[in-house]
């Protein structure tokens, strides 16, 4: 199995790093100056304990690459970009290969599954940083992170195996499951807060937001039907394998919504985030307001070029007020 | 109520040029050699039975509108486009105003509601073509088209029925109705077999596509448990209000997907239609590879800029035989 990792950023970098370190074959899609970086002098994987280096092929289109039929394609970039891609795949040739969805929220599955047949989730628990170009931190410690894997909508298969075998070999713990997007739906409550995080900055934990956008995803999930399990806190793996280390000389910048304001990429996940449970709330008739007010806020970030962290609570709570919360 | 038509196309130029025409007020928003053609010299509808020309503004862009709260949004430009569209609607301030998907297939109302509130559907029959910058022809008579138009996911309200009621004026035979989204997949079913008519030219009908894409979309209906109503030449309101009548010099040059073909859009809507039923059937478990040919055809000729009808019958057997069809 040769791994095509499509967009290089926290997530794709650190795994494409760490395949390549394990001597597994690895492709990079990357764009502007990350790609620059990586084929100049490769990617550099900072770990708690060492900062190790990875050399692998980089290409700004799947076009450069010569699709064979052992490749799998890891969708690394945000759900916001993932229709593009998708279309790029096709006219280049991709068809019975493999797609993984190793993103965030549970929308991605579907867009793929519209225009390929061999569709797989991925749901990814990796606290990683992409630091600049040619660089990325992952924060996690004995494993670079866990990931649960199975095909979309259920299932799981040969395919599904031999990934789960290549990123174990590449330091990240690997759950084949038949039933992977109830993970993904866990993993989609626990990112409703990075719109949070975003919006208020480190200290989102401490306000009452979090449990109130997690109350209204619970509920929602309930009437619609949606199964999904805790991947979170609560999952007892996370003590096991994947424990939060310190990088000296590297700050934990914060969740993906604040680094993509952050490095002001001009677009932001929440409407595939918060907005997930705003549209479920709407189809089921579950009142998810405050959901539906970090989606505005997510937006109104990214179009008005505001830094992370800078929304005061009167803004928020104007917000929440207009939807209604 | 003011009507913001955003996409000026075959459909929405009707829609438009019908509600001015009737004393309505409506807003146009369009792009390129359309919108300069309007600003110039308004917009002619030309029927069976009279050129007909109408005058109202038309922006580049739903920035240039001072919305109002009695304003109503309809989406009618192709689904490729809504996400976009729906992006720059909440970046310059829509917010409780109704939205109205006046388009083919069904995903754009899901889009929509993961953005907006207010969301509604519209069924649209309306044999209408893009002649050229400043003009569009309707071909049916004694009505323009018959819609059908109501709340997503379901219901109907007073916006349904304000617009119904512009609609009417404007000799647009109007339907609310509380299940709109049955009639919506009932225009899918019909809309499958664009993509034959787009690969193979007028002579569609007389192929056996046509069929084999219906039969695999009543199963995957029947099996997903989504309920249509048939709008195709079945429906007996077509008889009474919209029969397709010539319109002189003027030569109907096919459904939407060949007209996208026709003027080199560099996109098309099949990933949106027989994509639809080709999702469905991989998410269900039931097998849709004559319209996952399609899907793949529809994407081929836009990429290889192939004009409508240049497929051969060997080339489509082909596609066929790839899918294991």
């Amino acid at each position: 199995m040769r791994v095509i990792v499509y967009g290089v950023g926290a997530i794709g970098g650190t795994v494409a790093a760490a395949l390549a370190l394990s001597g597994q074959e690895v492709v990079g899609v990357a764009r502007g100056s990350q790609l620059a970086a990586i084929r100049a002098g490769g990617l550099s994987l900072l770990t708690p304990d060492r900062r190790l280096h990875a050399r692998f092929d980089c290409l700004a289109d799947p076009g450069e690459i010569d699709l064979r039929p052992d490749d799998a394609v890891l969708l690394t970039m945000k759900t916001q970009d993932t229709v593009a891609a998708l279309e790029r795949l096709r006219a280049v040739g991709l068809r019975g290969q493999p797609v993984f969805c190793v993103q965030n929220g549970v929308a991605n599955e579907r867009f793929a599954l519209r225009r390929f047949a061999n569709v797989h989730a991925v749901t990814v628990m990796m606290p990683a940083s992409f630091t600049k170009p040619g660089e990325v931190a992952a924060f996690a410690s004995p494993r670079h992170g866990i990931f649960e894997i199975g095909r979309y909508p259920e299932g799981c298969d040969a395919d599904d195996e031999a990934l789960a075998a290549a990123l174990e070999r590449a330091n990240i713990a690997t759950f084949v499951t038949p039933r992977v997007m109830e993970s993904k739906y866990g993993k989609l409550i626990v990112n409703l807060s990075n719109a949070v995080e975003a919006a208020v900055g480190p200290g989102a934990r401490e306000t009452r937001y979090p449990a109130l956008l997690r109350a209204e995803a619970e509920a929602v999930l309930e009437t619609a039907g949606i199964a999904w399990r805790d991947v979170g806190a609560g999952d007892p793996r996370r003590e096991a394998l994947m424990r939060w280390q310190p990088i000296p000389g590297v700050e934990r910048i914060g969740g993906s919504s604040v680094q993509s304001l952050v490095r002001g990429t001009g677009s932001i996940e929440t409407d595939y985030l918060n907005g997930e449970i705003a549209l479920l709330g709407r189809l089921f008739g579950v009142p998810t307001p405050v959901n539906a007010a970090f989606v505005e806020i997510g937006a109104r970030m990214v179009r008005d070029g505001r830094a992370p962290g800078t929304l005061g609570e009167a803004e928020v709570a104007a917000a929440l007020a207009a939807q209604g919360a």
